[in-house]
């Protein structure tokens, strides 16, 4: 049996371009995408250095272009040190990310003027995302009331955000939002065996603000975004492990296998994981492009065939039902059988094209 | 010469009863803000114990009206630990307050859960100050923005603050807030000559913020508190001074002040001292009473013949212009020339009245 569903988007993911390709490049993770039936990715700016800068972010721009496999839109990132680039940004970039709390990478928004220039001063047709934990969630809001213009809330992970968040939507606050898989599968009860592959920001949470997430999933949530954070098992195993857990190709299986359990409908999947991504987002459409996947498939994921470059997944060993068959972008097999079908070979044209060809 | 002002009410006061008795009391305290044309003062949860459960804070207002030479009224202190207190507390109290960031005193909500129960349970009737700084202030606007109830925000001090309020209120957020006149008076610039005596929280701010504070003095902010924080001079000269600085007798001098400079209007100043307080906070009418002043008088603000028990001010040295001369509460002169006219001898009272008087 094969159903038909079409490119989904994942509004954030870490491709670690540039400066952490060790991890993951645009070759790598977008093959990870169409592995996880996304034809979209839009990816986030705290890359050493990060996407701060026009220049920077056009030129990066350019090499996902040339590199990867599927369509990918870059975040800007909010800096104090930079807020006179944010009209240029504005007009190079999908979305501006503002990082309130402490997360992997150098760039962070603490102080009330930054705040007040983005909003000020990033285009008014363009999204601003905010990974804002606790009272963070309130700050986005306030600015959001305060300037009347919508804000994204990533990964919201807690009973309180996604009550806070309810409420203002009831209120008519222009506020959408986003839940991560790994919020929704796992809590904190999973740590002690998941060691340092079960440590993200947001920390995993307990069950009843799992169960509070679920309890929105067709009303306060907007879309389901992987968070996709590679990094390699060696560095997750060091002194100081960094937070985050790769995603890409583990999404849509979880949430194939909970419309299996009745936890969703397949329609509602779709609008998490497609149409609410790309209407919030303001995505180009992509013509002649669907996900073909087969919804009884019974299998355990594993760390063993995952195209992602850091090779592993913190969902390891958990039977899914749903698994992606095939992926069709723009008229062309791009994926079939746990394989990219395409004709680029990616790191040779990466080389060809260091010559400038954008 | 000699104006009549309505009774100025003070919306945020600490009279550090109970636990700071040597700093200030209810007798001492009221004296001041009698001297300084108050006949309401709003008194301020932070004290030792701090006012988190509804019996201690019935006592403390038995105490007060025992004591207090004007009317006060007692702000119940958001905890943590005692948010099943909130009905109770919110039928005592004449407002919640919401310490979101670090002061003096035990009080500080850092987690989105305790703000949800306050925005949930406070009654709808009675209003919710918050000590908000910086991004704190768009977490205020946020709740009240999410809940659809009025929001109070406390000294707020830097241009960013007010240019953020002035936004949400033209958005039609709920929300009013109040400035002290240290920060309407002094800046960071003050700080060398009065050291420790220059030290509050939030602290003093640069010129660009006190401009954009009267800038808005006539439309975005609501009224002026005094923050009047008693600490001795002895505690403030010590290794870890305590922040805070006393105001309720320097307040209306120095907004008159301003008035003889064109600064604002005397109405203005009346709106800011006391209609706009009594409105927002739902105050009692206080019939048959007033305050005279001379508005011509000129003088230099100074540490001798201070009401407050701290005696000392950060205004010292300072040249104004206008002087309360006479105060009349409920029909009864309560303050003239410099002094306490009262039947009342407050602490004789005070013992007398051990056996249970409310």
């Amino acid at each position: 049996m094969t159903i038909r569903l079409p490119g989904l988007a994942d509004v954030h993911a870490h491709l670690r371009v540039p400066g952490g390709e060790h991890k993951e490049d645009f070759g790598s993770g977008t093959a990870a995408a169409l592995a996880g039936g996304f034809t979209t990715v839009l990816a986030m700016p705290n890359t050493s250095p990060p996407l701060v800068t026009a220049d920077l972010l056009r030129r990066v721009q350019q090499q996902a272009n040339a590199e990867a496999l599927c369509d990918v839109h870059l975040y800007a990132g909010a800096s104090p040190a930079h807020t006179d680039e944010l009209p240029a940004l504005g007009r190079a970039a999908v979305a501006l990310k503002i990082y309130l709390n402490e997360t992997f990478g150098p760039l962070r928004v603490t102080d009330l003027s930054t705040l007040l220039a983005c909003f000020r001063h990033w285009p008014i047709g363009k999204p601003i995302a905010m990974h804002a934990e606790g009272p963070g969630v309130a700050v986005g809001l306030g600015l959001a009331a305060a300037f009347g213009r919508p804000v994204h809330i990533c990964h919201v992970s807690r009973a309180s955000e996604i009550a806070l968040i309810a409420a203002a939507k009831a209120r008519g606050v222009p506020v959408t939002c986003e839940v991560t898989p790994h919020h929704l599968f796992l809590t904190q009860a999973n740590v002690p065996r998941l060691g340092p592959l079960g440590d993200m920001r947001p920390p995993l949470a307990e069950p009843a603000d799992v169960a509070a997430l679920w309890a929105h999933i067709d009303t306060a949530i907007d879309c389901v975004a992987t968070d996709h954070a590679p990094h390699t098992l060696a560095e997750k195993h060091s002194e100081n492990p960094p937070p985050g857990v790769p995603g890409l190709e583990t999404a849509l299986p979880l949430m194939l296998t909970a419309v299996a359990d009745g936890r969703l409908t397949l329609d509602r999947l779709v609008a998490l994981l497609a149409q609410n991504p790309r209407r919030i987002f303001h995505l180009p459409e992509q013509p002649d492009t669907w996900v073909e996947i087969d919804p009884a498939a019974s299998y355990q994921l594993s760390n063993e065939g995952l195209l992602t470059k850091c090779g592993w997944t913190p969902f390891a060993g958990m039977t899914v039902r749903g698994r992606v068959q095939r992926v069709v972008l723009r008229g062309k097999l791009v994926f079939e059988d746990g394989k990219v079908r395409s004709d680029r070979d990616v790191r040779q044209r990466h080389s060809q094209d260091k010559g400038g060809r954008s």
